[in-house]
C-alpha cells in the first residue's frame, strides 16, 4: 500500500496537479495518489493547517501527506517532513504543520535538503516556483515506497517549526464562552474552534440549564443531534462531524442566512430554564 | 476489479471527499474509486438521480455506487442496498434511487442497518452528519471485496423506495408534445426528459412533415446530427448521447443565448413543408 | 504501468468525466487515470494546446495522453493518434497538437478510423456529440494495454495535421522583445510567450544593462529568482516552471492588480543602467 495525498491551493484549471501526479507516478507507478483538496484560498496557510488535520487521521496509517500551500516557494523558508502516529507529512515551514505540533510529540522531524531525491531538469536545476513538482512529488514517491525520513536531511528540531497563530476559544468576563468560526463549508455551515471536549467542559447538559448560542443578531437554544432534527430553514447548533461546534441552517446556507464570516464570534451562555429568550 | 464511484453534493473545496477515500482505502487498499461529480446543487434529489442513472451505465458490471445527496442524514431515512443489472448502488432513500425503480424490478434491495460494517469513533458511535464517511464509505469498501448485501440488513420492499417525482413528457391539447428541461449542461446544453423512444413515438421522419421545436419565444426546424451540422451560434436541437432530446448552440451556450432554466418548457409540434415557420 | 491523462472542457458537474473512467476501466481495469483538468474554457483549442504541451513531459514514457476539446464532434474531422518521444496523444485534429509538431517530426502518426475499437451502442452505433466517450476512452485504453497506433487506422501526414495560429514573440522597430500572455493561471500570474531560450537571446544578463518589462502602463525592473524574492505585493518578472516569461505579483494576483488579460502585449527592452525608470 502505497497512498500519498495531495492538498494544495493550486485549483484544477491549470496542469500543476496533474503534474504533480506525472511526477509522482514517474518514481512509483504503484502509488495511490488522492486529492483531499486544491481549492485552499491561494496562499491560506491557516485553512490548509485546518483541513490537513480534519482530513489525514481517515487515511491508513503509512500514508504520505503532501501539503503544498507555499507562498514562500523559493526563498530560504524550509521543507519539513514529519513522522507522527503512524502518518508521514510533508509541508513547507511556514505554519501548515500548526495542528499537528500540538503537545511537540513527533516520532520524526527532518529537514528536506537531499538533493538525490529531488526532479532535476536538463541543466540539473529545479525551480524556484514549483517545488510542488520538483521537491515534494519526487520525495513523497520515494517515502511511499519505504525510504526512510532520515536520508532527507537533518534532523529538525521542534522548536523551529512554524506555528501558525490560531484563535483559541476562550471565557470572557461574563462567564460566556467565546469561539471563532474557522471554516465556512461547500454547504455554508459554519464550523467553530470549540471542539467537543472544550464545550463538556463549559456545559454539561441538566434538566436546569440550556445552552444558548449567539452569533450576530441571531440566538439559538440547545444543541440538536442532527441537520435534520430541526425544522426546515431553521438555524440550529451541533457537534460535526469534525468533532467541532457548528451552526447549520436544515436545508439552508447559514454563512448566507446568518451573514457570518470566518473570524466571527460566537458567544455560548448558559441560561436556566426560565431566562431563556 | 473493485471499482466504487462516488456522487456528492459535498463540492472538492472542503476535505469531506478525501476522507471518504481515506477510509474506502483503510478497508480495501486496492479499491478504484472514480468520482462521477461531488457538484450536486447542494441537497438536490432530482439533479442527483438523473446523473446517476446517465453515469452507471458505463461502468463494469460489480461496480458500486455512492450516492451521498442527503439532506435527512442523521435523521430516521433508511439507507438502502440495491443490486440491479449487475450494479450495485448505495443511496438514502429519499429520492435519489427514483430513476432505478422504474418498472420496480430489481436483483436484490436491503436496508442497511449492520453497524458491524459502520466506521466508529473512540466511543464507539457514528456521526449524525457524516453518514458518507461512517456509514457509506466503509459499507461500499466491504461490497466492493465481495461482502453479500444479505449481511447489511433486513430486505427492503420496492413500494418502500421512495420515489421522487420528476416531470414526464404529456401530449397537450393541440397534439403537441411537451417537454422539460431537467438538465444544463456545463456547456449550456439544455437537456429535455424526452427520450429518443418518446420522440420516435411522437414522430417519424417523413418527408412531408417535419419536426418544429420551440421554446420560449424562440424556434427551432428539425433535428441536427451533431452540433457541427448547424451554422456557428446558431440553434439546434439534436439526440444527446444520454439518447435525451437536446438543445444547443453550436459553439455557444444555449441556456444563456435562449434565457433558459431548468423547468422550462419546450414544445414540439409536427408541422406540413408549407407550414414550416 | 498502463497511465491515461484526460485533459477537456467537459467540467466537472457533468457526469462526462466519470462516464470517460467508467469506459476506460471497462476496457482495461488496471489503467491509471490522471486529469490534467477539465476546466480548459469551452472550445478553446489554444488553452488545450498550450496545457497539454505543459503538462506530458512530466509523465512517464508509454503514457496514453487524451485531449478532448472538440467543437466539431460528430463532423467530418478526423481524429489523430500520435507518437511522439514514447508518448501517445489522442486528439481531433483541431489544432490541438499543434505544439507538438512543432518542427514536424514525430514517431508515429494514425488517423483514427478502425471501429472495431469503438465503443457501441444497441443499435451498434456511435453517438455524434460524445467521442469522449465512444472513441477516445475506447481507444485510449486499448493503446494503454499495448495496441499498436497502425490498427487504429490509416497513416496521417504530418501536414495534414491542423495547427492553431498562436503568438510568436518578435522584435518591433525599436528593437522591443513583444511578447503575449498566453495563459492566466489560478494565482493570477501571467505566462507569456517568451521562453527562457528566447529571453536569452535578448538580452543576457550584464553589469551595465538591465531587462525593463512594460506591462500596460506598469514597469519592472530585472528578472526576480521566486516569488518571494520581492517585496509582498510588488510586481515582478521570473521565468516559470514552464521555462516561460512569467509577470506574478509576490501573494497577489497580477491579472486583477495590473489589469491584464489573455492576449495583452508585454514589452521587453534593455536599459542602461543610467536609463532605468
Amino acid at each position: 500500500m502505497a497512498i500519498i495525498t495531495l492538498l494544495t491551493d493550486f485549483g484544477t484549471t491549470d496542469e500543476y496537479v496533474g503534474v504533480m501526479k506525472g511526477v509522482i507516478l514517474s518514481f512509483n507507478p504503484l502509488a495511490t495518489i488522492v486529492d483531499i483538496t486544491h481549492h485552499i484560498n491561494p496562499q491560506n496557510i491557516i485553512q490548509a493547517a485546518y483541513t490537513l488535520q480534519a482530513a489525514y487521521p481517515f487515511f491508513p496509517k503509512g500514508s504520505v501527506h503532501v501539503a503544498v500551500v507555499d507562498p514562500g516557494v523559493g526563498s530560504d523558508r524550509s521543507i519539513l517532513a514529519l513522522k507522527k502516529q503512524g502518518h508521514i507529512f510533508l509541508a513547507p515551514n511556514n505554519g501548515v504543520l500548526t495542528l499537528l505540533m500540538q503537545n511537540d510529540t513527533v516520532d520524526e522531524l527532518f529537514s528536506i535538503e537531499n538533493d538525490a531525491f529531488f526532479l532535476k531538469n536538463d541543466l540539473n536545476t529545479i525551480s524556484n516556483t514549483f517545488h510542488g513538482r520538483d521537491i515534494f512529488s519526487p520525495v513523497a514517491a520515494h517515502l511511499s515506497m519505504g525510504l526512510a525520513l532520515s536520508k532527507l536531511g537533518p534532523p529538525a528540531e521542534t522548536q523551529d517549526v512554524i506555528r501558525a497563530s490560531l484563535p483559541q476559544p476562550f471565557i470572557n468576563e461574563n462567564n460566556n464562552l467565546i469561539g471563532t468560526i474557522i471554516a465556512i463549508d461547500h454547504f455554508g455551515n459554519l464550523i467553530t474552534d470549540i471542539d467537543a471536549a472544550c464545550l463538556r467542559h463549559f456545559y454539561s447538559c441538566d434538566a436546569n440549564n440550556r445552552l444558548e448560542i449567539s452569533i450576530g443578531n441571531h440566538k439559538i437554544n440547545g444543541l440538536a443531534d442532527s441537520y435534520a432534527d430541526i425544522a426546515p430553514q431553521t438555524a440550529l447548533t451541533l457537534i460535526n462531524s469534525r468533532d467541532h461546534l457548528e451552526i447549520a441552517i436544515n436545508g439552508g446556507n447559514a454563512a448566507i442566512c446568518l451573514s457570518a464570516q470566518k473570524g466571527d464570534h460566537v458567544i455560548l451562555s448558559i441560561k436556566s430554564k426560565g431566562e431563556l429568550s
